[in-house]
């Protein structure tokens, strides 16, 4: 497909691109020899991309060695040793004052770089990663190994090579850089992390407000997230925003119900015992309407803002170049809902808040049947949440409504969630952002919002106001799924591998100074 | 809890039991030495009870190692090593002619033993257990520990304890102690085995319908089932029959639907894409109605017989001498359905036939959540019924359910299931079990049928149509749970031990011929 990727969600949607173009066929190298284009392009700057090439191979190595190191805030797996690790790396690549920042759930990690410079940029990472199961990969997830990919080039394939740790390793490459050609950054950097950004962001608040940053976040002209931000053709989108997201568990039980069994009985039984799984389903067709798609909790579009017709004409912009078609194959589907248009389809990814089902787990769940009436039913739900819609107001009405419907002894256990983030594309961010993608040869498209979450309104909402968003050229995918992947040597020439990634963050900093 | 253990199922069902009482306080070498009590209870008798006694560590042995080797069909597991080991068994016990039946799905075993008796008897066996979780036991499932059990005695704890390798080894202990002690059996026998009980017996009806073992089923008077037919306090049970069931899955998918996505998508796209699952929600909802447990399928109640007077009166019998709130903690429920009396909870669980939710499984099942939005979704399914329905007019209602509702792509998968069936009280089957049971010291209760199931129709329905039950003193408990037993040393003065139960198979032969 073209880039919808990027439009769906720039960190968790499992990639597949295409698009634009740009420049920077040439990796690395060729970005340090590149003529001057304007006034930033100083000596500074060619010294510094002069020594990216020099150090591809520690920069791959770094990121093998991070891809072998996966936290993972559901299973628990590898905390504190993630935490220490993203500061070691943060050390390595010239912060001072790095701080592991204890959260009520797995700790963050701050860190700044005074460069004496007039403007101030915050840096948002997350080390955790999307959990795995290695039979469904073609390549070890923890290994990190380079992989042909046809018409592509060379890959790093593992968990998190994408989402996050290929871009975020890509940046601290690029500060590696500046090191090496002992040059100063042109800009002052405030960094947080985070280690629970797969579970939604549960205690990252806790970070960003804490008394340690918030003040050094206060200087900042915006904060931003590395990404790969090319699609397969080598095109980039610029998103002025994120949907919100709420996940959350609901839970029917003979326990709590007082109804049905409080452990699982013999299925003989439902001939006279309650089931609390047919209680969960009667629940959950209460929250969507006949159509089996439209929420239909009480107030739920209450809030919700409608496009303005700048957003309309960006998604009529998009819709127009993008082909329906490729699109349609990519995801597996045949008809949008309700049969709407392609434009209507568009419109709807943006300003529609959704209920979700991620899963659903009772009884018996392995392979052929058992007789049991279970105890407990369990669904997986995510609602995305658009402008001016919150998290806590959403969570508050589904709750309103399962009370008012008669299942208010269903558990409705939130894990994690944001609220949805809107940023001015006039903002100096995103116009620098904008400016550094046409300087690098790529034609950017503005995109509404992304249709996935990120915890950016920490960032965007007050106390900070601040805009925040995602950049980096360079390009990979399957986030959240197998063989996920981020690119090193590319053969595409317009898409980046690495060492044009890392060029393009030098460029970006040297423009936002 | 009383007998209620018996009354929901007296093969699946998780035992946990009590009641009237019997004799045989004494196991094993006090029967043989018992003094005669009619005229079948003759020298060759106490010449075959003397023998149980001699054999009793054989006999735990022989249980040991047939648990060690379990055939479990849903996982493929231990065949043709489970129909081998149950012809060697079989063989052992005297069985001449055994053989191995292939099926389409997993083999069974027959055999007979030609007494030159003037009476022959059908004797079911499954060679098949249940799955098991070996996290879950207080000891290895597989290892048939003999382990002591507060106010019982020594019990033998494995997979497959009671249901139903327990009970059915003793049986052939039985065969084997005629043997010891060079007596004829008093009644030809007729052996049919299966290894997909479990399953629901999808092929069975190929072994019982075979040339080679139908005529010899036809010269039977009935068939029955080796059980471990006393509660906890002594008490048996007989069952004039069992409800049926449908073992299903209803399977909603993008790829059949043609709507939603062919693969899991990420989540945030439910704003333009439908989802399988909500499908799959909402097509369940249709199930029942808006009590949430009635069946609401077109039809359904048809052919469903109300209890008759007779029945009504075993029931109201059985809720008089039996404390509901026993039953109640037993089974963790505070309220029947709609809040009925303790006597319509019984007559309920006898005559209404059911929709149940076994399992639930739809995209991420794990810890925590995942941003997706899944192509699959399975509801895992079964359905008891009463006489007259049947299995396969139940089965084509539920579809013609769904497609009228508007649910037909959903595929409705059928893994097993039997019809119902009803034997009369007054066959010699029965007339003798009752008769038995009361020799050796026990009130037996009749039961309109077990609301559990059990492949009988098989027996009970033409060409053969046979009286088809289960008999058997001692006593188990954890049919497809954890710890699941078979008493072996019995320090209550009601139950009987290992020794006890053989003879009572003895007793039961002598009584039949």
């Amino acid at each position: 497909m073209t880039d919808t990727s990027h439009i769906l969600s720039r960190r968790e949607f499992v990639k597949a691109s295409a698009a634009a173009a740009a420049v920077a066929a040439l990796p690395g190298a060729a970005f340090a020899a590149a003529p001057d284009k304007g006034a930033d392009t100083s000596a500074d700057k060619s010294a510094v991309l002069a020594e990216i090439p020099k150090m591809h191979a520690a920069n791959i190595r770094r990121l093998q060695e991070w891809i072998a190191l996966p936290s993972i805030a559901a299973e628990n797996r590898n905390y504190p040793q993630g935490p220490e690790h993203m500061a070691q790396l943060a050390r390595a690549a010239g912060f001072m004052d790095v701080k592991i920042m204890p959260t009520s759930g797995k700790a963050g990690v701050i860190g700044r770089i005074d460069a004496g410079a007039r403007t101030t940029v915050g840096i948002y990472f997350m080390y955790d990663v999307k959990q795995f199961v290695p039979q469904e990969w073609s390549s070890p997830p923890l290994e990190g190994r380079l992989v042909h990919k046809e018409g592509l080039g060379m890959v790093c394939m593992g968990r998190g090579a994408v989402n996050q740790k290929g871009p975020e390793n890509s940046f601290l490459s690029a500060l590696m850089a500046f090191k090496a050609a002992d040059r100063k950054l042109p800009v002052n950097l405030v960094l947080v992390c985070e280690g629970e950004e797969e579970i939604a962001s549960p205690h990252f608040g806790e970070v960003v407000r804490s008394p340690e940053i918030l003040p050094e976040l206060k200087k900042c002209i915006g904060v931003f997230m590395p990404e790969a931000g090319q699609d397969r053709d080598g095109g980039v989108t610029v998103s002025l925003g994120a949907k919100g997201v709420v996940e959350l568990e609901l839970v029917s039980t003979g326990e709590r119900w007082g109804r049905g069994p409080k452990h699982d009985v013999h299925s003989s039984l439902e001939a006279t015992v309650d089931s609390p799984t047919w209680h969960l389903v009667r629940a959950l067709n209460t929250l969507i309407k006949a159509d089996g798609h439209t929420p239909a909790v009480e107030g739920f579009f209450e809030k919700a803002k409608p496009l303005t017709d700048e957003q309309k004409e960006m998604i009529g912009a998009y819709a127009a170049r993008t082909s329906e078609a490729t699109v349609k194959k990519t995801l597996g589907v045949e008809h949008w809902v309700r049969d709407v248009s392609w434009l209507e389809s568009r419109m709807l990814l943006e300003s529609q808040p959704t209920i979700n089902i991620e899963g659903l787990v009772a009884g018996y769940t392995g392979p052929g049947g058992k007789t049991v009436l279970p105890h407990r039913a369990t669904a997986k739900i995510d609602m995305r949440l658009v402008p001016d819609m919150t998290a806590s107001d959403t969570l508050a009405k589904l709750k309103a409504h399962l009370e008012q419907q008669g299942f208010g002894d269903i558990e409705v256990n939130m894990s994690g969630g944001y609220d949805p983030n809107q940023i001015d594309q006039n903002s100096r961010l995103i116009q620098v952002q904008l400016a550094t993608y046409r300087r690098l040869g790529t034609d950017p498209q503005l995109w509404p919002r992304s249709a996935g979450s990120w915890p950016g309104y920490l960032f965007t909402d007050p106390p900070l106001s601040l805009p925040a968003g995602h950049f980096g050229m360079g390009h990979g995918t399957g986030a959240h799924a197998p063989d996920e992947y981020y690119l090193i040597e590319s053969t595409h020439p317009k898409v980046q591998g690495l060492d044009g990634a890392i060029a393009s963050f030098v460029e970006y900093l040297y423009a936002l100074a």
